[in-house]
């Protein structure tokens, strides 16, 4: 379906078009023109045929796209076919937050928490236990995990990566201020370095 | 400084540069060239250069740069020369989890936390009392608040925002899953669209 050549730009708009079209399947809607969905999404039309384009097309002409194939399909370029395991490294306010997400109903299994402090140990998150760190990379071998997220302090991050890596998980959701060194370059890491975005916003308020 | 045509991909590298440049002084470095700067940080040294003549250039042909000096300069490139009130709107694990970010370091003073949830409101986190939502208004007004930490549920987030931009909140960080319909275009808001940044994972995840 894609020919390798997607731009980081395109891709990072995928999800948004995701979630405007689950918006309008939930609203009942079936048919929307490219006119239409650029009202709501913000994208320009051309912008929107272009980007889609990239992907082979969904829309006819004089009818737009049919919304749940649209959805289908985006949610195929999107990896959404089969089921991820997930575990959370670091179980403090943020873990917890990112465990009560409903990551599950995109695919997203949570299969593990752990943690270093002794006071969260034992606690159950949405069911599941939170276990003693020592525990990661043995469960990450017998449930073949795919992605985990990592949101333990700056001093652990790059070690945790490290066993993260050397046990077969496939991707890190970031949540360090670190920027990672993965020796595997097959190993997906994404960032979300809160502290920048907040700066973004800073420069912006600067000058009003 | 700034001629005001600096592309958002420079101002989202900007936060990268000052997190490493504080590291360097945290580690007693007071000098760099590009080339090692470019070692660290991962961009090429000409991209380095590039980045920084948008705002002046600060480098010195064969002395490299003055860290100091530089991580002053990208401080108040940012908008770091002076400190900004903020407000927490949900007090989940999320909005906790924020509260106990170290975001005042860098001038991002915490002054209140808001939920709707009698058994988190009288709670104290980091010293901060958590009010009940229908104080959030007027607590805004007295206090000149800058930036709201948007962390409610999907369905309270646009009034929540409707009511903030009512009451002189400059900028609104977006931790819910929605796009926020600003009337008030001078109101900044930064998202950080938590499943977008997860499917992209799986987009890559998938052909591997």
């Amino acid at each position: 379906m894609t020919n390798g050549k997607i731009s980081m730009t395109v891709i990072r708009r995928l999800p948004k078009y995701h979630r405007y079209l689950k918006d309008l399947l939930d609203k009942g809607i079936n048919r929307i023109s490219s006119k239409e969905l650029s009202e709501i999404i913000g994208f320009t039309a051309s912008q929107i045929r272009q980007d889609l384009n990239n992907f082979g097309g969904f829309g006819q002409q004089g009818y737009g796209y049919n919304v749940e194939d649209l959805f289908n399909e985006i949610g195929l370029i999107l990896g959404l076919s089969r089921p991820y395991k997930t575990v959370i490294i670091g179980a403090g306010n943020l873990g917890q937050a990112l465990a009560n997400y409903d990551f599950e109903v995109h695919g997203f299994q949570l299969v593990g928490m752990y943690d270093v402090d002794e006071n969260l140990i034992g606690r159950k998150i949405k069911g599941i236990e939170i276990k003693p760190s020592n525990r990661l990379v043995e469960d990450c071998v017998i449930h073949n995990v795919d992605i985990a997220y990592l949101c333990t302090n700056r001093e652990s991050a790059q070690n945790v990566a490290n066993a993260l890596t050397k046990c077969g998980v496939r991707a890190i959701w970031n949540f360090t201020p670190v920027d990672l060194k993965i020796s595997d370059e097959s190993v997906i890491v994404e960032d979300v370095h809160l502290i920048d975005s907040l700066l973004t916003i800073s420069y912006f308020l600067k000058d009003r």
